[in-house]
C-alpha cells in the first residue's frame, strides 16, 4: 500500500471489516449504548444508539485506535509479537494498561463524560464486551474488549451532549 | 498568607480540615476502597485501605485538586461565584465536566487503572459519595463527590499496583 | 439566575465578555494559531485561524473550562478565594497544575495533537499568552494564560485535522 | 515465555535492551532532561538528570508503554504489521496520534507538568529525538521518538516536583 492509496482508502470500511473479523457488529455496540443511556434519554431507540456508534466510528482518531489495537490482538493470536509483549498481551495482564490507554484516545474526544462512561463499562463489561473478555478458543481480545467499551462510552457521551435537557433533568439537583 | 508561609504550610492538614468541613473522613473513603478491591486482594483490611487513602492525600497534585474543588463548592454554597458559574455549579449540571476534569488530575497519577476505577465509582456512587451527591440542605457538593471518588479510585489503583500477583490471578485469562 | 435562564443563556456571549474583561480578543488568539500552523497549511490566513478559534469557543466543554478558570482568576484578583488556594493562585505556583488540568479539557477534545500543541504553547508563551503571564498591576491571570494557550492549541489541531494532506506532506517521512 | 517467567522477568533489563537496539541510551535521554531543566534547577548535573531517567524507566506502566511502542516499530521495520496500520506507522502519519497517546501514559503519571513538557519536546525534538525522527535507512522510529520524548518529559517533571523551591523561584510571579 503506498501513501496515495492510504489517503484514498476508506478507513471506515477497514474498521468495520476488522471488527467483523473479531465477531463485533455495530448493532452489538449500539445495544450497550442503549442500555447505558435509555434510562434518561427517554425517546432513545436501539437504532438511534447504533447511529451514534457509526458517528463515532467515522472519526479518524477512533479508526486509528481501533486498527492499531486490533492489529496487536491479531498479532498476539498468531504468536507474532516480540517477547515479553507477546506474553503480556496474550494473558491480558491486569496491570498492563496500554489497552485502556489506546481505548481512551477514543473517549477523551467526547469530554470527561466519555472517560467516566468508559471506566464504568470497563468494570461492568456489559453485552459483547463480556463475551470478548472471555478470550475463547485461543483468540486474543485484550485490546478488542477495551476498544468496544470505549466506542460504546463515546457514543453514549455523544448522545448526552446532544440531549442537554434530558441530562439536566436526570442528573441536576432537586433543590430543597 | 505570604509565599514563605505557603511553603512551610502543612497542606495535608489543610486538606484533612477541608474534607472534615464537608463531613468527609479518610476512613469513609477507605471503606469505599475496601469495597472496590477486597474481592481480589484477599488479605486487605479496611485499615490498609485507609492507609492507601492517606498515601494518596499526601501527594501535592492531589492536595491542589482537593483544595481547589472544595473552594469552588464553598464559594457556591455562599453564592459568591460569578454567574453563570454560580448557577452551573450550584445545580451540578450533568454536562459541566470540570468537576470530573479536576478530579481526574488525582487519578491519572495512578495510571489507566486509576482512571477506569474513577469512572466506575463516578457512576455507582458508593458510600459517602452517594450521600454527598444528594446535596442536602443547601450545601453544594458538586466537586466534593467527584474528588472523593477520585481519591478512592486512586487509592484502589495504588493497592493494585502494589499487588501485581493478586491482580494477575484475578484478571488474567484462564487459557483453554 | 434560574435553571431555565441558564439553558437559554448564550454562553458564547458570556465567554467573549469574560475574555474581553481580561483584555483577550479572539483575533489575538487567532494570531497565535496562525503562527503555529501557517508553516504547513500554506493557504492559511489570520482570518481563517480566528474562524477556527470561534469554532472552538462554541463548544460547551470549552466554555465551561474558560468560565470556571476565569472565575477563579477574578476571585483571586479580588482576594475572595479561601486560603491556601488564594495564595497559590495569586502566585501562579509552578507546581500547582490545576490551571493546566482545566485547560487540557479544552485540548483533549481535539486528540493528542491538541495536547502536544498545548504543551508547546505553554512553554513558549507566544503573543498575548506571554503578556498575560506577566500578571501586571495586581491582575491575576494564572488560569487565563493557560486557557488562551489551550484554545489556540485546540484551534490549531482542528485546522490540522481538516487538512490531512498538508500535515502529511510536512510531517510524513521522506523514504530513502 | 509462561506467566511465571514473566513475573520473574526483569522488565527493566528488557527495556534497556530494546532501547539499545534502537540506538538509544539513558544518558542521551538524560542530556535532553538536563537541557530542559538546568536553567532553573541550578545544581543539576547530567548525571543527576540521567538518574531521574532511570527512576522513570523503573516504573511498570512506563516499561509497558516502551515495550509495546518499540514492538510496533520493530514489526513495521520488518513489514509484519497488518495493513493499513503498516503503511500508517511506516510513514509516521502526522495525524496518526496513537504514538503520542501511548507515550502520554508515561507522562501523565507525573502530573500536568509531565504532559506539557512532553508537548514541548514533541515539537522541538531536541537531541536524540530529532535523530530518531529522521527515520534513517529504513528503520521505523514512529513510536521511538515519542517514547524517548515522554521519558525525558517525565524525568524533567520528576525533578521539578522534587525541587519545588527552585520551580517557585523561577516560575512564581514577581509581585509589584
Amino acid at each position: 500500500m503506498n501513501e496515495q492509496q492510504l489517503n484514498e482508502h476508506n478507513l471506515l470500511d477497514e474498521v468495520l471489516d476488522q471488527l467483523s473479523a473479531h465477531k463485533i457488529g455495530p448493532t452489538q455496540i449500539g445495544d450497550i449504548v442503549y442500555e447505558l443511556v435509555h434510562g434518561y434519554i427517554l425517546d432513545l431507540t436501539p437504532a438511534i444508539a447504533t447511529d451514534s456508534v457509526m458517528h463515532v466510528l467515522a472519526k479518524r482518531e477512533v479508526q486509528n485506535a481501533i486498527l492499531t489495537g486490533l492489529a496487536l490482538d491479531t498479532l498476539a493470536t498468531q504468536h507474532l509479537l516480540p517477547e515479553p509483549v507477546q506474553t503480556i498481551v496474550e494473558n491480558d495482564e491486569g496491570l498492563y494498561g496500554i489497552d485502556e490507554q489506546i481505548a481512551m484516545s477514543i473517549t477523551s474526544v467526547y469530554g470527561s463524560i466519555g472517560v467516566t462512561n468508559f471506566g464504568f463499562v470497563d468494570r461492568t463489561k456489559p453485552g459483547v464486551i463480556g463475551e470478548l473478555n472471555e478470550h475463547k478458543a485461543g483468540v486474543v481480545n485484550t485490546f478488542a474488549d477495551d476498544l468496544v467499551g470505549a466506542v460504546a462510552a463515546a457514543a453514549a457521551a455523544r448522545l448526552a451532549h446532544d440531549n442537554p435537557a434530558a441530562v439536566h433533568q436526570n442528573f441536576g439537583i432537586k433543590h430543597d
